[in-house]
């Protein structure tokens, strides 16, 4: 039986999942489910996360939720390519590199991008405001790392890509938002200011199978 | 040349790599700073970890921080015994376990710690009352994956397990400050309220090399 992903379009967290598979290429069937629609809130997809966060990842018998350990689970399931390295150093600093990110990215950057998303950035003005210099801070680390590189730690795509991609994708499309205006927000025109994290992203998107993984709903 | 680790008496995620370290039987030099000293924020430890935080762990001309990044160094550096599990649907377990902590309970339990370490809880008592309901959810969520087991995933002690003990000897450390009895916690007696969990504690309690990890001020 084929591995089942459920996931939300938009979600940058499921959209790490769906990048994972395609590194591995791996078939699976994507199960996209509607947010409007409360669909990761029914008994049955409580069932399988009782947190009712997406993505999820359902393989035979075994459902793994948190996009992190989907990718630890789909490494381990298939080795190759690594998305963990190839060496001790490579996976210390591939997760050291992910539990940054989930340390001091993740959660300020939701602060800017899901007021803009949801149309609340006026009334949460300080709070964006306030986002965007630790999210600037945190984009300068990713692109001091990346100069003179392909890619984040190795010499092939790993985690550690994966995990921010769709982070850094998530904040350029809510800067593109006519709301984000209002905001002195520099992240556009992304390429001036982050030249390796723009290459980056472009050979992200030049991944085979890439195309598959993009948000629907952002075509 | 050994494996070191730069750590900080009584950090739950310092503990973590101690636990680590004993379980895997590896030799380590230890080097225990003194946060009063503010040997965290010297050139030479910024140096290891721009961001001042511990633990660190360098081995060789390999430096690693962030905690759970140091136990996946070591775990592909020496696998056996194993950190993450004997399969991937163990592996994909115990990261979602680790993956749900650090989202939903390490944040919160330190708005209840910190200001009870040190002498902010009554002018914090709002936060610190808030976060005692969200502890207990999440705890009440690890004792449920303990009842009639061992360990939290497989037949043996795990990253989810090592993860976990040190933030609740660190919430029973901080319930048992003079100035925690303002609070109604109902974090003690701990084993009343969570018996699965508290001879899981006990089990840790029992490893080989534990006494070394207890931190050195709480003796």
């Amino acid at each position: 039986m084929a591995i089942e992903v459920f996931w939300i379009s938009g979600s940058p967290f499921s959209w790490r999942v769906l990048l994972a598979l395609e590194v591995k290429g791996l078939p699976y069937t994507s199960r996209l489910l509607q947010r409007s629609q409360g669909e990761h809130k029914t008994p049955q997809f409580l069932a399988m996360n009782p947190r009712g966060q997406v993505p999820v990842l359902r393989d035979g018998d075994t459902i793994v939720y948190e996009s992190m350990a989907i990718l630890a689970y789909l490494d381990r399931k298939v080795p190759s390519p690594p998305l963990f390295g190839t060496s001790a150093a490579e996976t210390g600093h591939i997760w050291q590199l992910v539990c940054e990110q989930v340390s001091y990215l993740d959660e300020i950057a939701d602060v800017f991008i899901l007021p803009l998303y949801f149309g609340q950035s006026e009334e949460r003005s300080p709070e964006v405001a306030a986002a965007i210099p630790v999210i600037h801070r945190e984009l300068a680390r990713a692109e001091a790392g990346l100069r003179g590189r392909s890619w984040r730690v190795g010499a092939a795509v790993s985690a550690a890509d994966l995990a921010l991609f769709p982070m850094v994708m998530s904040l350029l499309r809510a800067a593109g938002k006519p709301a984000a205006e209002a905001f002195d927000h520099r992240l556009t025109p992304f390429a001036e200011r982050y030249p390796a994290l723009a290459a980056w992203c472009a050979r992200i998107e030049a991944l085979p199978g890439y195309q598959r993984t993009v948000p629907p709903h952002w075509r």
